[in-house]
C-alpha cells in the first residue's frame, strides 16, 4: 500500500529544533490572524474541480503531525486517496454525498490502536539520536510505565483486572482510569488523530482551500478499499478541494456559549 | 456549577453570519503565519505565576467553539477551574504533575454523551430563528435520522439490532457501521471535543501564552472535585499559562512521516 516513491517518502527524517527548549515560540502573539483563520474555515460541501498541489498537502500533513499527542505515541495515520476507482468507492461509501463526490483531496485520517507498543519502543531509540541526554525518568516511562498503562491483553482479559486494582486503589491514592479495554484504547488513540485532523482543516484552508470533515461512512467499504486491516480505527474522511459556488449550505450556526462553558 | 454571573454567560448568542454562504472566507490565505503558530505551540510543563486574562481566555474558548463537530450536535463542554481549592484538587488527580500544579488555568474538557438528543431538537428550534429557510432535508435529518443513528438503547439493548442490521444490510449497500453501543458514543463525542481542544490549544498560544494537554489523571476524583455526573466523560484537562524558563523538558520529535503518510 504504501508506494516506496510516494511525495512523503522523502519529507521526514526526526526532526528536533536546534534550540532544545525552544524559547523562541514564546514570543508568537497574532490572535487576531488565529481568529480569521478560524472564522474562515466552514464545513464545505461542494468543491470545483481544481486540484490542490502536492507541496500544500505535503506542508498540510507535515503540521497535522506536529499537533501534540499522548505520550507522543503518535498512533496515528492519514492516507490519501489518489487511485481514482479507489476514490470513487470510498465517495460511494461516504453515502456518496456531494463532499466527497466533488472533492480533488479524500483523506482517510486513521487512529492505530495496534502500533503504540512498537512506538514506545521507537521512542527509546529516538532518545539514542538527540543531541542532549534523555533524563532517566523518560527512559522508564516509555521503556515500564508504558507498556503497563496500555496493555488490555489478548481479547480484555485484563480488563476486570485493571477495574479491580484502580478501583481499589482509587481510594487510596490517584489511579489513571483509563483505558482498561480495547474500547478505551480505541477512544484514546482516536483523541490524539482528531487533534491532528483539526491543525490539518486548519492548514488546507491557510492554504486557500476548503474541508468538509465526513463521520457518516460505511467503514468496512473504506478499509476494504483502501487494504486497512484489524488495529486501525477511521476517525473520519477528510474531503478537500476549493469551494464552490454554493458549497456552503447554511449560515455558521452554535448554541449560546452558556450551555458548554463553566465555571467552578 | 454554572455561576450566573461568569464571564461566559452573556458571551454568546446563536450567530449567524452576514452573509450566510461566507464567500469572503474563501480568500484566506497565509499558510506561513499558520506555520508559525503550529511551530510555536509545545507542550509546556512549567509555567510563570502570570495569570491570564478572562478577556484572552473568553476569545480561546469562543475559537474553540467554532471547530467543526460530528452532525453540529456540539457534545461538548469546557469547565475552567478558578476555586483554588477545586484547583488543588484536580492538580492532585492529575497526578501532582507539575504543568497541572503550576498552571494558571486548568481546563477540563469534556465529551457530553449524553445530550445529543435535546441539541438535535435544539437544531430545529434554532433553524426557525434563521433569516433563511432551512431545507426539508436538514430538518428531516434532526428530526428523524439522528435519533435513529445516535439510539443505543438503556444498557445497550439496540447494540446486538443494531449490529445485525448493519452487518445484513452491509451486503446490499452502505451502512453506518457505529456508534452502535455506548462505547461508540463515547468515541464519537470525544472526537468532536478533541477537535474544539486543539483550536483551543492554538488559540491560547496565538494570545501569546501556552498549554500541557494532560491524559493521566484520575477521572473519578476531577468528576467529584467539579461536580461532573455521568454521561460526561473528560477528554483531556488542558494546564495553560505563560512559559517558564525550562518549561519543555525536550526536544520536540516525530517519527519520519512515511511512518504515518500513505498514498494509495
Amino acid at each position: 500500500m504504501n508506494d516506496p516513491k510516494n511525495i512523503f517518502t522523502e519529507m521526514g527524517e526526526v526532526k528536533f529544533d536546534q534550540d532544545p527548549f525552544q524559547k523562541g515560540g514564546s514570543d508568537y502573539f497574532n490572535p487576531a490572524e488565529f481568529r480569521r483563520l478560524v472564522e474562515a474555515r466552514r464545513s464545505v460541501r461542494k468543491f470545483t474541480n481544481e486540484i490542490i498541489p502536492d507541496s500544500v498537502i505535503a506542508d498540510c500533513f507535515d503540521l497535522a503531525l506536529l499537533a501534540p499527542n499522548s505520550s507522543n505515541l503518535q498512533t496515528w495515520e492519514f492516507i490519501r486517496v489518489k487511485t481514482t476507482a479507489i476514490k470513487e468507492q470510498v465517495a460511494y461509501a461516504c453515502f456518496s454525498q456531494s463532499a466527497a463526490k466533488t472533492a480533488a483531496e479524500l483523506i482517510i485520517c486513521v487512529a492505530r490502536t495496534d502500533n503504540w507498543r512498537a512506538h514506545s519502543k521507537q521512542m527509546l531509540e529516538e532518545f539514542k539520536k538527540l543531541p542532549i541526554e534523555t533524563p532517566k525518568v523518560a527512559k522508564t516511562y516509555y521503556g515500564k510505565l508504558v507498556p503497563i498503562v496500555y496493555s488490555v491483553g489478548w481479547l480484555n482479559i485484563l480488563t476486570p483486572f485493571k477495574w479491580i486494582f484502580n478501583t481499589i486503589g482509587g481510594f487510596f491514592t490517584v489511579v489513571p482510569r483509563d483505558p482498561i479495554s480495547s474500547f478505551g484504547i480505541k477512544t484514546w488513540a482516536t483523541k490524539s488523530c482528531a487533534l491532528a485532523c483539526e491543525n490539518l482543516m486548519l492548514a488546507i484552508r491557510a492554504h486557500g482551500f476548503d474541508t468538509c470533515p465526513m463521520e457518516g461512512f460505511d467503514a468496512c467499504k473504506i478499509k476494504k478499499a483502501v487494504g486497512l486491516k484489524g488495529g486501525a480505527e477511521i476517525v473520519m474522511v477528510i474531503a478537500a478541494g476549493k469551494r464552490a459556488d454554493g458549497g456552503i449550505y447554511g449560515p455558521r450556526l452554535r448554541f449560546n456559549k452558556s450551555q458548554f462553558l463553566k465555571e467552578v
